[in-house]
């Protein structure tokens, strides 16, 4: 399966750092390792946890694969953004409190070996297209539904970054231009309606008013303890006003992909993150929306599907985009 | 300017068919005619006319610059869609009445010269790259506001079509999900707020609920008369309520060109249509709303201007088509 050379792959984010190695023309993940992030111990540490995971995960690897001293070739590394690629910088993470950190280089120089970076919700989505559920199609789209929605954009094969590194903000499609208000400051964001945190809150809404349901069982009547996850074991339990909310997740996102299906026509939408656990609770009224709202020859040639690498997307993906960076680009 | 080769550029509309001669390397358009599209008289009738236009554009445009009897290389269609390029077939055009109609090769024989088709929306956007407002970009995405509301992605200088032909619907995407019905069906498509119909809608609406406003003295009190056009008018004349639904229609507006730059974060949009003929009356209000929705690092590098070419590029983006499929195509 591999041709001898080995990326490693990095997927960080705000809540755990995923880690492994994987072999250049793609195959089974070696080394693989998840450690939580820790953010609030500052850059420092979280850094330090990197390289030290990376080393380790190298011996591990080496050692299983028997993978010659120059086998490994370089590092792929998955951050949440804006980042400025060119530099290798994170220009600004909420979740990690970091500004214009040079954390490409930081790592490259602390294993010593050249490293790529691009943002974690792309690095998830090339890694589907390359070996998870999008293998083989040329475009696809990936949308990742957790306490935001991120999203990435695959075209003919290649991220597709925009003008300034900042394309693909999914989560901040308006959907209703006078609707609820988001964190980012707008109105109407898909992220306001369709993400975890979103999904609870519009549950406990309806709770307050008196809606039936089984949910404030589940948190010993502290409605501020339902979460997406909740909803979810409520849905399983049979509970109708759970299943009702979840329908309206799946409105609400219908929508926004068949925004996403009219304007880019693409293969394949690939869904991953925690909610897409409700499964055809989730897929089935989502595909009636998307239906119902795109054009029928868009709509017709575009599979809606979840993740198959679930938390491995990232870190598979990370290693394509150094293969991709160092090797395809023109 | 030119090489010595030509290629012929037909912009076919609902309302009128547009045919000129342009460089293959660009410049001036020689032969420019216009003719109404008089779609009722039928297919055949309208086939004929565009063949006429074609060859007695070919007569000009050649005595004009003294082009060789074999300058001429090619033929550029632009027409509604939804098309099949690789057919050269019109799927359906609601507005012509045509299905499955294999426009490029009836074209092609009749003239004797190779010939190549692409959707009219697609067309004026490559034009106002190759030529107009977007001359130097290496992406843009073009927002046709007329009776409908077209769109054309242009991405590396090369027309994004997605995997079936079928991106860039840009009048058709959600921007209050529970919104306005739109002609396509669906509820809420940007198309039902800021088309030309859309804003003589709204006016009307609130002309009816007794708003003063001198438009209905405009259409000596027949409401029904009032059209985009109307409201442009008013607000030449400083009327205050014709403001108000020109800057409303800039609120919509700015949700759905904010989507756009959030999500493909092109380096400029460039709108063209009737509705333009506002000015900053639109364009002042439509970039503060921008600059409210969308993502600061996406927005600064996105310039939002007027069209430059007006109804020349779709001629000149068509004669670009033929250029790229023939020589450039990889």
């Amino acid at each position: 399966m591999s041709d001898g050379r080995y990326i490693v792959g990095v997927d960080l984010g705000g809540t755990s750092i995923n880690v492994g190695v994987v072999p250049y023309d793609g195959g089974s993940v070696l080394g693989m390792r998840s450690m939580p992030t820790d953010s609030d111990h500052g850059a420092k540490f979280v850094v330090d946890r990197m390289v030290e995971m990376i080393r380790s995960c190298m011996r591990d690897a080496t050692k299983e694969a028997s993978i010659p001293d120059d086998g490994i070739i370089g590092i792929g590394l998955g951050s949440p953004g804006p980042l400025d690629r060119k530099t290798g910088t994170v220009i600004e993470t909420p979740n990690l409190g970091w500004r214009n950190f040079p954390l490409r280089d930081l790592i490259a120089n602390s294993i010593g070996l050249p490293a790529e970076l691009d943002n974690d919700a792309n690095c998830a989505t090339i890694g589907e297209w390359w070996m998870g559920a999008g293998k083989g199609t040329r475009s696809l789209i990936g949308v990742t539904l957790g306490t935001g929605i991120g999203g990435g954009i695959v075209l003919d094969g290649k991220v597709y970054h925009g003008a300034a590194d900042a394309a693909g903000e999914i989560g901040h499609m308006t959907i209703d231009s006078t609707g609820r208000k988001c964190k980012c400051g707008n109105y109407g964001c898909l992220e306001a309606y369709a993400s975890g945190p979103a999904i609870a809150a519009r549950a406990i809404e309806g709770l307050e008013t008196g809606e039936p349901s089984i949910l404030p069982s589940l948190v010993n009547g502290d409605l501020s303890r339902v979460t997406a996850e909740t909803v979810y074991e409520a849905i399983i339990a049979g509970d109708l006003y759970a299943k009702e909310v979840m329908r309206e997740t799946a409105r609400f996102l219908g929508a926004g992909l068949a925004n996403l299906i009219n304007l880019f026509n693409p293969e394949m939408v690939v869904i991953s993150g925690g909610v897409t656990k409700a499964g055809e609770h989730l897929f089935e009224p989502l595909r009636a929306q998307i239906r119902r709202r795109a054009f029928r020859h868009a709509e017709e040639t575009c599979q809606i599907v979840s993740s198959t690498l679930g938390g491995m997307a990232g870190v598979i993906g990370a290693a394509y985009v150094f293969r991709f960076e160092r090797f395809e680009a023109t």
